[in-house]
């Protein structure tokens, strides 16, 4: 299986390290602090309407994520929210971003496998500086030929890296953890993706049953699996 | 002049089009809305601080700016400071996010001359996002070659870039309005850079005469004048 692969491409976030779980433990924290205005149900739906309000302006990152919920503060309490709640959730973003970073199980044992067999390479979507920051505290830098921090990461946008890259889609496999950011727009171009979910997944980036009709992919349980299929 | 040239990287901002204003319009609108709690001085002063202070947490961009904007508030107005302000600022952020790309003079007309003669590339600082989405609005994307948004400009990120890029030094030639970021490395790594004052420079951009010492470059008024150097 794979026998065309020559390039092997890795989400970053929730694929080779920890990420979607801080953004939740922050939304907890976070409603836990609006608590005295609203529902948590309510708080955590106005927080996540806000986010996918401002994802066209702000982007993916951490910053962004920060902004609105400063915002989503201001309206949930209409005003009422203590200046130092404010000042907490500013504290609250910069601890996210000065986190360390923390290697899902067996990643660094599989890129060392792969290396040298395979080129290598990040496909990222998120804020540059927040990636390129935690791929250095991730010491995994030394296994990539190239490192791509994507705005997007649909069909044009892989189409667009790959020939800027110069890899053929046949010879390219993806890896990641989100199906509707890493596998299907892969597919589509008749590329290769594999799945390997994580425990948590971004409401954003579920995708409905209609999409994925009619795809095939393999889903892995965990990275170490990959070896597997591609020796 | 300049006959080993083969490529020509471009800063962005206040380079190719208006940026520094925006700030500056932004910091005026934001002290004018602090004045209740302090002088006019003092609130510019606070807020450059407080913009250098997180700079290696948030990076350049307008998201970081904006994230700044709302910490000196509460800061300057030791957290008295109006919910509405907050979200004035916040708006204000978004504003400058949305603001259409002014080009700067003889931009386009100079592209258009160089274009087919030199691989022209674009190598500028910031919020990814933001950088992609304004060189979108420019229309200028289709000059380019190459486009790079790095997380700083210092001599080992343009070695890194130049080598990416397989370009040599001595045949890159980098023209841009800040001395610190787009003209002193270049001639640290034995390359060659062309500097375009903008009428504004921020302060952290700002070089003192030491570092200038011993530095020759070339100085113009108008980016129009380039195409008296090259070709």
């Amino acid at each position: 299986m794979f026998n065309t692969i020559k390039v092997i491409g890795f989400d970053a976030d929730d694929t080779l390290w920890v990420n979607e779980t801080y953004f939740r433990d922050a939304e907890e924290t976070f409603a836990q602090w609006l608590s005295p205005f609203e529902t948590p149900n309510t708080i955590h739906q106005e927080l996540f309407k806000k986010e996918i309000a401002n994802l066209p302006v702000y982007g993916y990152g951490i910053k962004g994520f920060t902004l609105s919920m400063v915002e989503a503060a201001l309206e949930l309490s209409h005003g009422r929210v203590k200046p130092e709640t404010i000042n907490d959730i500013l504290a609250l973003g910069k601890e996210m971003i000065n986190k360390p970073v923390e290697l899902l199980d067996g990643v660094a044992e599989v890129l060392e496998a792969l290396y040298g067999k395979y080129k290598l390479i990040v496909l990222t979507k998120g804020d540059l500086l927040d990636q390129k920051r935690k791929l250095e505290k991730s010491n995994l830098t030394k296994y990539f030929h190239h490192i791509e921090v994507m705005t997007e990461k649909n069909e044009q946008d892989y189409t667009d890296v790959l020939r800027h890259l110069e890899i053929k889609p046949q010879e390219f496999l993806m890896v990641g953890n989100s199906l509707k950011s890493d596998v299907l727009p892969l597919l589509k171009i008749k590329s290769n993706a594999v799945h390997i979910p994580f425990h948590t997944t971004w409401m954003h980036e579920m995708v409905t049953e209609k999409n994925l009709a009619d795809e095939t992919y393999l889903e892995l349980t965990h990275i170490k699996e990959l070896l597997n299929y591609v020796k």
